[in-house]
């Protein structure tokens, strides 16, 4: 090899190999930065390089709201628990919505995360109560009623103050489990359960709904008035 | 308008319109979970939903790391400040780069942020030091000399230790307005500027480069040996 193919070679070479250097050079030049760094990580879809990007921009120019999401963290991550009624985050022992004297008692949702409730009621008018599964039925990762909360959820019911229990789990196939069996345990309190609708999605195009919705929508299509 | 248009207006009209209500609905919720969600936006490329998602996803499964980025965020914010000598980030009144005796005393790279820094610590083999302006000239913001540390620049270049002075600051116009300040700066302390090189960049292909970055590495060809 002469002279200029290795010069050459190494040229792509550093071109190519990915920036595996990135946390040696931090920890060099300031170990709080690195460890800022590291930490930023813990966040959703963030890896080295926007965490990079996070920690420079924290520190050339929002120092101060650096310093209030520490504290918002830090407070959320300590103080917030589940509500004892509904198994939502609060944090109060009785969350808001389970406290509110203007939430309808008879109708009550059972979804599988905090997320699905937050969902539901930024979209929808549904003015009744809430019940957090907090996960799916999955016995293979150890998710059987006890851990989903069922007991508290039958005690609910067996109060005799809900008529219709809305079951919104995702529609997946461990989803469609959990509804079978939360439907059943309806069924055995007199409790009329529900499902959420399902069909082809508002504003989009027949073209691109998937093959399974379709069928769904086909089959379950509804007389027009 | 009946009845049904009535109710598809509605439908349309919430399936349309952005989504208002998310901090409403969360303040009344958990008002410690709504602070997070607003001090997680302080991030760059974080709205909304990504920090509605980013607190849900610590909440759920992060609770230590949530803990420990609180810690390092903290930390961070309040004892990370400049180099006296450098300007760059440190916690140390003289950072770990200007501290070194190993790294070169006779050069100085001069660049604009502390991000520039470690993208060519990151990326070059360069072994000297670096002076950061933390800006660029630009009079209408209100950064001159004075701002970028200009004064302190040529106490060190009167110090007769540096020979060469490598300008990398950005390629945009007030960027090429502060190399060419800092060229004069250099030549009256008797000291070699440099810059680095423009041209097309490595792993690109010519028909995508710009037209001024394609002229100007055409007038500035070099020989082949």
């Amino acid at each position: 090899m002469s002279r200029r193919s290795l010069v050459l070679t190494f040229r792509f070479h550093s071109l190519l190999t990915p920036d595996h250097s990135l946390l040696g050079f931090m920890s060099s030049s300031s170990s709080l930065l690195a460890d800022l760094i590291e930490a930023l990580r813990c966040l959703p879809g963030v890896g080295g390089k926007s965490a990079q990007r996070m920690a420079f921009h924290l520190l050339e120019r929002e120092r101060e709201r650096g310093l209030k999401l520490a504290g918002a963290l830090e407070q959320a991550m300590r103080r917030i628990g589940n509500c004892s009624r509904c198994r939502n985050f609060s944090e109060d022992p009785v969350c808001s919505l389970c406290a509110s004297t203007s939430r309808d008692r008879h109708t009550l949702c059972v979804v599988e995360s905090p997320t699905d409730l937050a969902a539901i009621e930024q979209a929808t008018g549904y003015r009744g109560q809430y019940f957090v599964l907090l996960g799916r039925l999955s016995p293979l990762d150890g998710l059987g009623p006890e851990e989903l909360g069922l007991g508290q959820l039958n005690e609910r019911l067996a109060e005799g103050e809900v008529e219709e229990m809305i079951i919104a789990t995702n529609p997946t196939v461990e989803g469609e489990a959990t509804a079978h069996y939360l439907a059943q345990l309806a069924h055995q309190a007199k409790v009329r359960p529900s499902r959420l609708a399902h069909g082809v999605p508002l504003g989009g195009e027949l073209e691109y709904v998937d093959r399974g919705t379709l069928a769904h929508a086909f089959g379950s299509r509804q007389n027009v008035d």
